[in-house]
């Protein structure tokens, strides 16, 4: 279960703490499925209604993926590749075929680098589109697609696997046409909310992760998530998040002391920024990767703008420590270490940071998880997802809508001369 | 030569548009050496000082590790790290040693994986650190320099490349004592300024660039960014993002059209989050990956808080483009796209993305090099570094010194039980 630490944080409220009063109101209401947007938020069963007969859909394709392919070319963009993308850079499975995420881009110098670093090799691809009409992951399913059928002939459409709507729009057709095994992105559930469906599930199985594990840790979380008290850690963070931003702390930065984190991050900014930024307010989700950016952006944190608030997620124990080796002569002067595991000197290195940033005036909001495997990245995902939906409510938002993402689209198709823009 | 474009900037400005008056006054006084941190200035010197001796030492040690190695274990923290891994991945040299940086974190599961990736493959170390006391590379380098003692014996010693103080330090009397090759870091420019020396040039050298084109750019580049007129680029970019600032746009996203330019970004949220951060000021650096962050953090640019500056690097030329396949049947819609190059349909997106957040109130600043080659790496750092000193005398600070940095070091070398802390 996952653990909120306000004590770096409490001090920078008035007496009367961060408004759990609020917080339930908006749990309430969206348990009750009363607010806007109440039908997009079937993530909150998704754990349960995968289980069975989907799940092992999943693990059979899986485990073709797997015996077929050396690569497993994921293409997809924003919520149908970042969650995926999350947990295999967290969990790094090993022995499973590498994954490389295409279609999230137009740019020809990466997708050229990205074939020649497929090369030769076997592979498989999964796309994953709802409607199938978003661009950068059409054009790169017209790619890879041809080098499939290049490669395997007829039998490419084997090595084809297409998360998409369950009945409608463009890939589903083809998917149909061409007998493409399918997987389905609910209705219900938006695509930031979507990693514990096929979308995230899949590409996490086929990369050797325990979906099984994964989705039975998620189940729990769901349901302790659910208790609606101030023990709730979707309370204690969306209260108090929301709190600083009304004393002005307009930026969080998601921080992590494990370079694994780095994609969650990128994942939290999306469920985070596209949930609350609308109708011009909104916290800016900022990420930083301790202890490097200590040595870059510590400067900024420590004496810029007193506008930042700090979000810590810690793993309570590494997967394996790695102890300071003793050096005869001290030359470097590191023996007083010697023998210590860098797990404690990391999370001394911890509290040295938070002291100083609370000092510094930045307040601070410990999240933990025991470790990074696939029970952490479960209950770190179940948290989350329910903490931006108690969060996005509190603060007066639709946390399930993203009108603002058309404004590109339609003047980058009209301008493409693409037939009916 | 790089080119400002602030046709998205200016509508947000008042009719007198970006304080030119104000960035010769800085830049006078950068070039006379009369502000604050005038000592730490030799960065613009560096490409000059560079050419000739140093750079065929540099040479020459770069061809012993590519003979000798199949990996390179660079070890370095902030400045000792950011720009060469920026200039090697935005370069993307085909053929050297593989690169991994090490000592930019303390997490013993990164280590272990870390470890694990190099295998028992051939590898040197090079070391960068300007006083070798900085914890994070310290315990790193024990550790590499450890598994090159197992591996090699006595020869190891020679596949340590030591880049420190020219006279004192910790590093400096372990690397004298064991006779490493030593190369200096310069006393006269601080570790975010100093890509440019054997700090960044060494791995980049050995990871497959042509320093001697990148060094001959850079000698260019800083003889045209010294001329002291509205037409240097690093005056509109320093002025205008002044002036965006004093308008409440106090956060300056990066964003590239090129995943390749992700480390480019890191290192330049360093350049101006350390440079700029500190009295209580300093626009916040953030970065974004397009088009994959329009699909997740694209819907804040449009509608969240109008606090927002956007600053696009881009590049000209792809190296190599990729034309739109055409499909029989066009089932997914794409055939208007046939024939296209995707480095033209980048643009456009990139004009569409512009249109779009100009229009929805975040101004853009457009800043192109022909290409992401070594010219457009060294174009783009001298630019980025002279900008930035003008930038942070216009706002009134000191950009080359960082005092915050040391708050969380005292903490933590006092809570580890270091010996005198």
């Amino acid at each position: 279960m996952v653990k909120v630490d306000l004590s770096g944080a409490l001090g920078f409220l008035d007496s009367a703490g961060p408004d759990y009063g609020a917080a339930s109101l908006a749990h309430k209401a969206l348990a009750d499925g009363i607010w806007a947007g109440a039908e997009f938020t079937g993530w909150r069963q998704l754990p349960r209604r995968v289980q069975g007969e989907e799940l092992k859909k999943i693990q059979t394709a899986a485990e073709r993926i797997r015996d077929t392919s050396q690569v497993l070319v994921v293409v997809g963009i924003g919520g149908s590749y970042l969650g995926a993308r999350a947990g295999i850079e967290l969990i790094r499975p090993k022995n499973g075929p590498e994954v490389i995420f295409a279609g999230n881009g137009l740019s020809p110098d990466d997708l050229n680098d990205k074939i020649e670093r497929l090369g030769d090799r076997d592979f498989s691809v999964n796309v994953v589109s709802k409607s199938g009409t978003t661009l950068e992951p059409a054009v790169a399913f017209r790619v890879f697609r041809g080098l499939l059928e290049k490669k395997y002939g007829a039998a490419a459409k084997k090595r084809i696997y297409a998360t998409t709507d369950a009945a409608r729009g463009v890939l589903k057709t083809i998917a149909d046409d061409e007998g493409y095994e399918t997987f389905v992105v609910p209705d219900d559930v938006g695509g930031r909310y979507s990693v514990l469906s096929a979308v995230g599930l899949l590409p996490l199985a086929a990369a050797g992760c325990d979906i099984q594990t994964l989705v039975g840790a998620a189940a729990e979380a769901m349901y302790d998530l659910d208790q609606r008290s101030a023990e709730n850690p979707a309370w204690q963070y969306a209260a108090a998040r929301n709190a600083l931003y009304a004393r002005g702390k307009t930026i969080e930065l998601l921080a992590s002391y494990e370079p694994s984190f780095r994609y969650m991050a990128e994942w939290w900014k999306q469920l985070f920024g596209e949930s609350e930024g609308k109708n011009g307010v909104g916290i800016y989700p900022a990420s930083v990767e301790y202890n490097a950016d200590l040595h870059s952006m510590g400067q900024y944190i420590q004496e810029g703008p007193r506008t930042l608030m700090e979000t810590v997620v810690s793993f309570e124990r590494p997967l394996r420590d790695y102890e300071v080796p003793f050096s005869m002569g001290d030359a470097d002067g590191l023996n007083y270490l010697a023998g210590r595991g860098l797990g404690e000197i990391s999370r001394v290195a911890m509290e040295a940071v938070k002291a100083a940033h609370v000092a510094g005036g930045v307040p601070n909001i410990g999240i933990s998880v025991p470790r990074r495997d696939e029970d952490g990245f479960a209950e770190l995902v179940c948290f989350f997802e329910t903490a931006c939906a108690i969060s996005g409510y509190m603060l007066g938002v639709n946390p399930f809508d993203q009108p603002g993402v058309e404004a590109y689209k339609k003047n980058m198709f009209r301008m493409l001369g693409k037939p009916g823009a």
